[in-house]
């Protein structure tokens, strides 16, 4: 029997022409464009298109996502009643998608032709942001708000969260952010996802299993643990103490390292840059208390290039677009449920069970004991 | 890049301890015991002892589950909400447990210690079958039925999902058909259940994502489509005509071959039994048509050996159990959710993210064009 490497670390499990991460280049990319790039010059909606319909508009068709965020009526009530009982997001969120999937008639992956694939793919991907506005304004007792299809999806998001109409800066900061979460190459929820949707199932069944991967806390993308960081050590000239203690304390230091990127992680990059045009205090005070982190990393392991990774600008720029904090982990679901439905059609075209092996390293086989 | 088999087949991702399939032998296992040997004569709290506490009871401590089956009044609430709204079990089931976790506080694996991960595995597990039989009822417009806690878990199942006490028989042959699919080595749903846990995600997530592979048609298990084609062939002397115009026209025959068993499916040969026992023109009809579907898929492939699988007697054990087919996918759920929690708890243990690789195939990388 053929044992894999622990993890499966750095085995190709799938083809995909999706994207992929090159982290000693400090670059990841949307099929054949550098997503950084995408994230500077493209709207979600492009980036949708590309991942769905295979390129960026004009070159593939565009996506009108606008009128396909409403709920159905009985699947809001539903929303609504699990929000007044539940206080996690990502459940109602999981609720809301398998209900969604339910009311409509959206059936096993295997059953369904690739035009019904594509269309249950937009379309439950589009109801994610209304699904976690309306869990969040329920569940503090507000009523809620109904998408508006003129705007763009990033926009009517935070206007959905937050009742108030986002600046045009906030909304394309958070936009950036989006399209800069969209996918990441391989991850544990990207392929929890592409598992079960190789069993032919539906496709908010493999969605909703990548939402549990991606609840993981080593699966990363808690962007609230980074704002509340810079929130604790307040001024920049608190910083070096606080990260010295961190490291003599084994505690956790949020929002620096990564994985695979060495040189940078181009996602901080452009989401560092969204944040300075938002600017305001909290942006000098992170941007000051990052340079401290950075230093003292670099004092410490000399060898290794610590990096600022995604989580720390993430949390500046949600924090100022005015998302409530506990929103923060949903709010990547947002993007991240575009890049997973990408990857379900992907798989779908496969057609095979992803269905590996184990080893068995128990007792000997011995004999049942009697009992009935 | 190291490139893994398609679907990964034969390739070992884990080590276990739980159990394993030898389909050339027709011999499966849980831990150390002859699985099928266990249906025989064990209750299906003792494997579940065997695969949580980690051996039969006296030599482990037992498990007692009767008071476990209960749901918080809040979540009960939510069940029959979602029930009146939602076809679809399995979406009321997922919905559940994602509840019953956020109640009760049971969070991330990653940040639980191992007593608290078992106690969350027994207790998820447990309530399986209270939500499904609540499901059946309120979306049918009856009121739900308590669990009792002095029953066994498969005759209060019965119970509370056919408002009926079963009888002495009818609960033996649905807790021989619980035992015997408590778990069969590393199949889809079991892996994806792993893959969720190893992010350090909660217990009920992976098993929300479990049962999203669980629905797929390729992971197989649906043992309502043998007993409508029972229903469609009627009598032995039409089955033979039956099977060959199924093979003629590419139809499927539901219930017989396997993927890796050759001999016999050992879990048919234990149901087979157990509705021989319960008896009747059902099982006489089956029986027959049994033997003239074999005789001539033995005609029409002579090199191999197609087997009746587990679904065929299966689907006869739980339509004289009462059940109503509707249920009897979910039916699986309530035994395999104790495998899932019992790997959940291993893979907890390795403490190591499932994170593979993928291959671009994609187009070259090339210029972003401009947009904005």
């Amino acid at each position: 029997m053929e044992i894999a490497p622990p993890g499966l670390k750095g085995l190709a499990v799938a083809d995909t022409e999706l994207g992929s991460v090159r982290g000693s280049e400090g670059f990841f990319h949307y099929r054949q464009y550098d997503a950084a790039e995408l994230a500077r010059h493209h709207t979600l909606e492009d980036i949708w298109a590309l991942m769905i319909n295979g390129d960026l508009p004009p070159a593939a068709a565009p996506v009108d996502v606008g009128h396909l965020r409403a709920l159905p009526i009985e699947v809001g009530e539903l929303v609504d009643a699990c929000a007044a009982r539940v206080g996690d997001p990502m459940t109602t969120l999981r609720l809301g998608l398998l209900a969604v999937a339910d009311h409509e008639g959206r059936g096993p992956v295997l059953d369904r032709t690739g035009d019904q694939i594509h269309g249950d793919a937009i379309r439950l991907a589009a109801v994610v942001p209304t699904i976690l506005a309306r869990h969040h304004r329920q569940n503090h007792g507000s009523a809620p708000i109904d998408p508006d299809p003129s705007l763009g999806h990033a926009a009517d998001y935070l206007r959905m969260a937050t009742d108030a109409m986002p600046t045009d800066l906030a909304a394309r900061a958070v936009e950036q952010y989006l399209v800069a979460t969209v996918d990441h190459g391989f991850n544990a929820s990207t392929f929890t996802a592409r598992v079960v949707a190789s069993t032919g199932a539906d496709l908010a069944g493999a969605l909703v299993a990548g939402i549990g991967a991606l609840t993981g806390p080593l699966h990363g993308g808690a962007p609230s643990r980074c704002i509340e960081m810079i929130d604790e050590i307040e001024t920049p000239d608190r910083a070096a103490d606080w990260v010295r203690s961190q490291i003599g304390t084994g505690g956790k230091i949020m929002g620096f390292g990564h994985a695979v990127y060495r040189a940078e992680d181009p996602r901080g990059v452009v989401l560092r840059a969204a944040a300075e045009r938002l600017g305001g205090d909290l942006v000098e005070r992170a941007a000051g208390i990052e340079g401290e982190i950075l230093a003292v990393l670099a004092e410490w392991k000399p060898d290794q290039r610590i990096v600022t990774n995604v989580e720390f600008w993430a949390g500046v720029v949600l924090e100022l677009a005015g998302l409530p904090r506990a929103m923060f982990t949903p709010t990547f679901s947002v993007s991240r449920s575009i890049g997973w439905t990408a990857h379900v059609i992907e798989q779908a075209r496969v057609g095979k069970i992803i269905r590996p092996s184990a080893r068995y390293t128990g007792h000997p086989i011995s004999e049942v004991p009697a009992r009935i």
